[in-house]
């Protein structure tokens, strides 16, 4: 069996943790398929967090406390950089975690593309899981904000960490998307998969770049395999992270229904067969999408693995 | 009064306390003009080993045991690198040292050159002497030695640290060099000097790179300001690092005399005016060039500018 998941930072890590426990319950290979439109260059660095988060997470090096970052981190270079007044100062850089983004940003530069860099550092974390990028392009999202009078677009990641969503904001924009390739191996892993699932990670914009990759939402919409969604949403608020505010910013509401209504069914040109939403929405309708509801909570491994038992039980 | 002074890393930078003490104490401004052919790039890191010697032990952050680096330094990300496999793992970065690396390698790519990148690091250590690399083109020292069965050029510092310097060797290149041009204000200063200090630095690696700059030489031996320099070699043994085995490649003698005729007398289409050696090279003679023996250890601050101020009475 194979399954093929599409997944974000800290929620897809944790989702795939019970993705990978399921795996070897039934013995299934699993292919994650993440989110590059968070990557950024910080100080010469190039960063990807989702791929980070779920690298960590999967290699137990992620912090558990903080959600994102390494585990026993030092941040000794974040106060050298502040000493030396380099911008910016928003985006905290932990020791452990400036390794790996050297490691990648030297592969980067002599010319490995981000998949071999992603599975090269997945050589120390061992994930059990095989990581792609959507793809090795560059690809960012950027929201289109009214900042210091003027409309602009600033980086996803100075909208969310530096300005913590707070700035009137019209839409989210993908730089890079329609020249973007899905990256080697990540047509013919959703070619082949016997499933696919969509993590419950924020549907704005962890999940809408990886499908904006021209190429790659076909593939999982016109693919053989079945699709199920988890919802990232539970009694109308997000589980973590702000996917209300992004959510917002598109006129969806926050709920379960709504996240599984943008997504939309796969016989209307959506992505979905199935959505697993919590028992706390039970009753939710999704046009032409079967909907069931399960507990939802990612509290352990075992409940997670539960959970991906229930989304691949519902194709 | 104004000093310039050419100068390597470690000497270079005790030598350069003493240098602002006794400017300090005459009035006088200081221009170091240091090597960059240790420079190198390091996990995609331009690391400058003596233009931040100098920096750090001038601006009160150096590592006074270990005598390079930063004092109270950690290694996590020498560890990560190593935990990655990541080549090559004979250099050791040090966290904080990195942060300085960082800054350097972004501004770099940002298109500053290396004079106004070091000028800009420098606002933060206020080093109190005006510093600048010899010249903002790459140039690097190289050593061809006999490796692995065939003869093959090695950069310096992996001759120097991976190889401690004992591998044959034939001979320095300084790679670049013949097309490299004095860094904005190295000329000037040189021109509008008092005296020119040579450092007791090493003579072969630190201050042969410095002079290999086309036109710095000239600027210095057919220049207005007297030249004098100070002995690396006491009593036949370099007080610190390893001159003894760069003089051996080039066939010259471990001695103040040694160096001081490698160095040459300026009348001759050499460098010197004078030459200051330690009392225990007393009767040392170069020819065309006023010697004087003083004691010549680095003692602390005041030690270092009672030699300083030796070697300027000298001129």
């Amino acid at each position: 069996m194979r399954i093929v998941v599409l997944a974000g930072g800290i929620g897809g890590a944790r989702f795939l943790v019970g993705v990978r426990e399921y795996a070897r319950q039934v013995g299934a290979e699993v292919t994650a398929v993440v989110n590059v439109g968070d990557d950024l260059y910080l100080h010469g660095l190039k960063i990807c967090p989702d791929l980070d988060s779920v690298m960590y997470t999967l290699g137990g090096g992620a912090d558990p406390e903080r959600g994102w970052g390494r585990v026993g981190e030092s941040w000794t270079i974040k106060s050298e950089l502040a000493a030396y007044g380099a911008e910016p100062t928003w985006f905290g850089l932990g020791d452990k975690d400036i390794a790996t983004h050297l490691v990648r940003t030297t592969m980067l530069g002599g010319g490995y593309p981000l998949s071999a860099v992603t599975e090269a550092l997945a050589t120390r974390w061992q994930p059990g899981v095989r990581l792609l990028p959507a793809t090795d392009d560059r690809l960012e999202t950027h929201a289109v904000v009214d900042l210091d009078g003027a409309q602009r677009a600033i980086h996803f990641q100075e909208w969310w960490v530096r300005h913590r969503a707070e700035v009137p904001t019209h839409r989210f924009v993908f730089v890079g998307a329609e020249s973007a390739k899905p990256a080697p191996g990540v047509l013919d892993a959703i070619g082949s998969a016997d499933i696919v699932l969509v993590a419950p990670s924020n549907p704005v914009v962890s999940i809408a770049p990886i499908i904006a990759v021209p190429g790659l939402r076909e593939a999982v919409s016109d693919g053989p395999a079945p699709v199920v969604g988890v919802s990232p949403i539970i009694g109308g608020a997000p589980v973590r992270g702000m996917a209300d505010r992004c959510l917002a910013v598109l006129g969806v509401e926050c709920s379960a229904a709504g996240v599984g209504g943008l997504y939309g069914s796969r016989t209307a040109g959506g992505l979905l067969d199935g959505w697993l939403v919590a028992e706390e929405d039970e009753g939710t309708l999704v046009p032409e999408v079967t909907v069931r509801a399960v507990p939802l909570r990612m509290t352990d491994e075992a409940a997670t693995a539960a959970m991906v038992r229930a989304a691949v039980e519902l194709r």
